[in-house]
């Protein structure tokens, strides 16, 4: 059998059950998005990702929104914990014709990354292949009080997003197709948010103090990381399209493109905003409140039920007849 | 200009000026064998490495090898900074087309070098590539009195090796070579030490008690290492080849292929071994207690001088005429 017949999640979850119990320094092991280790008392977190090239980014991505998004997207982890990035190690694989120039300008983009996150690169690695391959891995601390998991979804629980959603998608089809100043939008500002992804530090330990429950970022898509919240929380999921925070990008992408703006948001994925769950008391005040302390929208967009799996309605409770997509490493559905 | 043309140890020095000073709470950086950081009070070893095929390993190499190294060459550079592991994570790129059965056995493979070394997969990450690319991040801790750098040779040191040299670089052209039961090894007993080599955690911890000065393991070879130990420390090293520990495996294949013994121990690299200095008063102590703690060889090959770089000297002082070579990277030299 072939990694592509059983998926990502699958593979995941079948290596967790060979790798089995962890040691008693282990407080949070493989499954959420940075593990929880102590050493003496400190507690760490610790998160991994990689860019692969023509799998996460092309020749058409400028190297240093490379570099920028390889660290982003391991900060973005650590703010789904709740925690604060510390240190950077960048494990580096590149093709021996590679051009110094574009070395240097990824550096740069992880050194302007690593700066506006107080985080630093303390060491890393360098190597030859066929591919340009980005390893990073972030470490963190964080309280125990702002400490967040994707296992403590409640039922009744609102559900929540930060900012908006599918403008990085939107980024990258107006990338794929070459889109220029159109759609009364510039280039530039239409692809920033897949190039420059931002991270919610601020953001999730602020919600944190407010009480937030559990706590994901949307890496792969809303759709596949609230399953995965649901799968971790055991419990299930009811979303209202209507409710959830299409990006501008998405939809002026739509005046190029012919594409469903609803679709980038709900399966497009690399927003990197956090999805999360809090009582509904506390969902109204969290939603004034981190507008004026960060400027940053939140939205409630639906709520945790009992059961399994995502529903998705109308605002009038319907069915919303939505197949169900995102993006699976493997599997390769989009 | 291509990286190619400036090789790997000139653009890591480049990287190394781009991100420039620390904060206080990094106590070693880039540069040496593991970063050293500090979480409230704890001081954590962090360090990764990667293995791409075709670059590090072939489809001749068992999958139950691969995973096993992968963690090994990353505890070795833990067993460098005198240290001991903790925890691990893995990112893994794989090809769609991989057999599940191929990712079973090398997981297999990290689980058991984990546990021989106390370690514990805490995370990781799982991606698609065209290529398999293993990225393996492990930490660490060590005591203040056991931590050992590249950089504090002094002159007069004596130098020393642990085990013996040029086994793995002697099972690499076994399986290249295709050769099988030949030359009066087996060929597992051949193949072993390249498929599954030691980190000396033990030796190194020990031989920090007893007087250790300067300490790295050989990963690209003996000649590259010391070349780093020396300019990391602004020493020069003298090397009597004929007290280099050539390994068993490296006499044995000169009996199937035409090659050097002497020139696989120098520059074959992948040993994994520590190579370290001592005052010449420690160093016969060290010799005997090492023998009688672990069962591990240590050989004394030369001293450390005045100047800078590597000089290989014959057992009667004249200069060894032997072609600086080795493995890097970027160059590709061997």
């Amino acid at each position: 059998m072939k990694v592509s017949e059983i998926g990502e999640f699958n593979l995941i979850d079948r290596i967790k059950s060979m790798i089995g119990r962890h040691g008693d320094d282990v407080r949070i092991g493989i499954g959420d998005d940075a593990a929880l280790v102590s050493f003496d008392g400190s507690e760490v977190l610790l998160t991994t990702d990689v860019l692969v090239e023509n799998v996460h980014f092309t020749n058409e991505i400028p190297p240093h929104s490379i570099g920028y998004k390889s660290i982003a997207v391991n900060i973005s982890d650590i703010a789904a914990m709740g925690g604060k990035p510390k240190h950077i190690l960048v494990s580096l694989s590149l093709p021996e014709n590679t051009e110094i120039d574009f070395v240097d300008e990824m550096y740069k983009g992880m050194i302007d990354c690593a700066k506006k996150y107080n985080a630093g690169i303390v060491g890393g690695n360098m190597s030859r292949s066929s591919e340009i391959v980005i390893n990073v891995t972030v470490t963190g601390t964080v309280e125990p009080e702002n400490l967040r998991k994707r296992s403590t979804a409640s039922v009744g629980d609102s559900i929540l997003v930060t900012g908006s959603l599918g403008g990085s998608a939107a980024g990258l089809l107006a990338i794929e197709k070459g889109i220029v100043d159109q759609g009364g939008y510039h280039n530039n500002d239409l692809i920033k948010k897949h190039l420059y992804p931002k991270a919610r530090i601020e953001e999730s330990r602020f919600l944190a103090k407010l009480g937030s429950r559990a706590v994901e970022d949307i890496s792969d898509s809303l759709f596949l990381d609230l399953s995965n919240i649901c799968l971790a929380s055991n419990v299930g999921a009811v979303i209202d399209v209507s409710k959830i925070p299409v990006a501008l990008e998405a939809k002026e992408i739509k005046k190029a493109i012919d594409c469903n703006p609803l679709n980038l948001a709900l399966s497009g994925g690399e927003d990197y905003e956090l999805l999360l769950t809090a009582s509904k008391e506390q969902a109204k005040n969290m939603i004034e409140s981190l507008m004026i302390e960060t400027g940053t929208e939140l939205s409630e967009i639906g709520e945790i039920v009992e059961g399994s799996g995502v529903r998705l309605i109308d605002p009038d409770g319907e069915e919303f007849d939505y197949e169900k997509s995102g993006f699976d490493h493997f599997k390769g559905a989009k």
